[in-house]
């Protein structure tokens, strides 16, 4: 890599994206706007702004715009369905926080500690709501079937989540199955019905949904990477969440799964010890996580798997000729583990 | 009313219109049980084996059925319209369980005691997309448009009672607006889509929702007065559990309109501090309560309100030729009152 392309801010790939579908954006912001009021609860936008200033990228209604737009989609029913995505993703942030107890989302406090969980559970179940009268309006079935099959692929890779809570007997098979429901449906979804709406071919829509779900998939990844630190700093999400919590992600799997086949005790029980009861974790325990996941090169190996499922992604565009926009979603998909390096 | 009347069982109605739509509840049950299963996840049946092995009644799916049938519906979709009612239904339970904090449903302890908070939300969202899913394979957009509709005004209703609730100044139309979120609008798009499925003609298909609606308001108003004792005995729900959680349901709202126009000082004072500050409830609070309601004939008024939409409820079906199913549809309306007395 040369040094000019190193003084290139690594979410460019991310800013041509949003750039190529910016009006259609402004609309979809415009619907949000619109669609989280509630002339009868006048609490419903007051929890919901809190969540959609605090601004996330909108990557997920992006995806569904972008797809639509490449699949030549001439309507104006993508803009709902973006905004449909958009506020199932908020929604389960929502539900997120009541389940999670966790104190900090995107670096502001969440909802819950500013409101309390009823509201959290009754917002998300409107804007759940909200998001079902949207995709009926577009007045596609296969499009409510997709998004119907991938609202209880998230409840169910959430479940699954808390009933393997806390054991380091997580199959590597099992985890992958959790990230699927937690974060590669919704984005499998969000490209596929882009594809959907716009009457593409079906091949074409099988690419786009699986660029989706192999793009979540390093996502998620990369994510639960980045907990344990990876390169970079200034994180919105507190280091060492999922440690604390005892959850096991992918870097805590390869390194349980080295220490077994090197017969390393003192490790196990080190893995076994923050993992399964995390309330006894004690001073130094994230310090020596770090450095164990760092030096024995879990970090690595789980960076590497994200590669691959970035390349998988990459690999599905191919069947799109090549334009701005394909190739804007073909380096979003590098982007995403760049936020490792 | 005559000695032999008297001793016929109060839910005889109600056993009349189980009975003729039976089998086809049979069939539902069958759907509900094999919907309900997660290969991915077995914690969810765990949870949701415990709500509906609880032995609600089914008065939702029943009210599906019976208006499918008695719009001479020859297929059977409505089975798995009454199963997505009735999973709408049980995961508003599980949320609702969620946010009241209390340990009570249908005499036993609600799923989050049992469990936790966490998969009461959780396998809440699953049952939620499994009834969309369900919806879905039906195949009819009307129906899709009138059960989203339902749901967020169901979560409106929710986040309302929430942002009201410990305040003696809610108006009855915001109490009315309230129950009809919490209760009537799944009961009228509950009895809607039966006859939207049959493909009724269009007054028989608003003439079930008004039904539905009316029958709702009545269910609502009588459970809000039986937590006050009406004049029943062995409650599956705990006496005084509103008046306990500072919600202002119907007969308190009359109580309170009756202090202020008698200018009665004290009783405004009882009620401001058990329902704005429920926390500072005292021993003798809840006897209080219930002798101020029965004796100042705030219960009977309330009563009387209920009474007035079953006869709406009643009149909406006269619109359908006189056959057993009508009338014993009819004659459910005048039980839900009948629990009363």
């Amino acid at each position: 890599m040369t040094a000019i392309a190193r003084a290139v801010p690594v979410d460019l790939p991310f800013q041509r994206l949003s750039a190529l579908v910016e009006q259609d954006m402004e609309a979809v912001n415009a619907v949000i706007a619109t669609r989280m009021a509630s002339d009868n609860a006048p609490r419903i936008p007051e929890v919901t702004r809190h969540l959609v200033d605090a601004g996330g990228k909108r990557l997920r209604p992006i995806l569904t715009l972008a797809a639509a737009r490449l699949c030549e989609y001439p309507g104006e029913d993508h803009v709902k369905l973006a905004a449909t995505v958009e506020f199932i993703h908020t929604a389960t942030l929502l539900h997120d926080d009541v389940v999670d107890e966790s104190g900090q989302r995107r670096g502001r406090p969440t909802a819950n500690l500013l409101w309390d969980n009823k509201s959290s559970v009754l917002v998300g179940d409107y804007l759940f709501a909200r998001s079902f009268q949207l995709m009926v309006e577009c007045g596609s079935l296969r499009v409510l079937d997709i998004l119907a099959d991938a609202s209880a692929t998230i409840a169910e890779g959430e479940v699954l989540q808390l009933s393997t809570g806390r054991s380091i007997a997580v199959a590597e098979e099992t985890y992958l199955r959790m990230i699927h429901g937690k974060t590669a449906a919704l984005f499998a979804a969000a490209t596929q019905v882009g594809g959907v709406i716009a009457a593409a071919p079906e091949p074409r829509i099988q690419a786009l949904r699986a660029y989706g779900r192999d793009l979540g998939m390093a996502f998620q990844i990369v994510d639960d990477v980045l907990d344990y630190g990876g390169a970079s700093a200034a994180l919105g999400k507190n280091l060492g969440d999922d440690f604390r919590e005892g959850k096991m992600t992918l870097p805590v799997l390869i390194a349980v799964a080295e220490a077994k086949a090197a017969g390393d005790d003192a490790a196990l029980a080190f893995w076994t010890r923050c993992i399964e009861r995390p309330s006894k974790q004690r001073d130094g325990d994230l310090e020596e996580a770090l450095r164990r996941l760092a030096e024995g090169g879990a970090l690595a190996r789980a960076t590497e798997r994200a590669r691959g499922y970035v390349t998988s992604a990459r690999g599905a565009l191919e069947i799109f000729p090549a334009t701005p926009l394909r190739d804007a979603l073909r380096d979003v998909a590098g982007y995403v583990v760049s936020r490792l390096s």
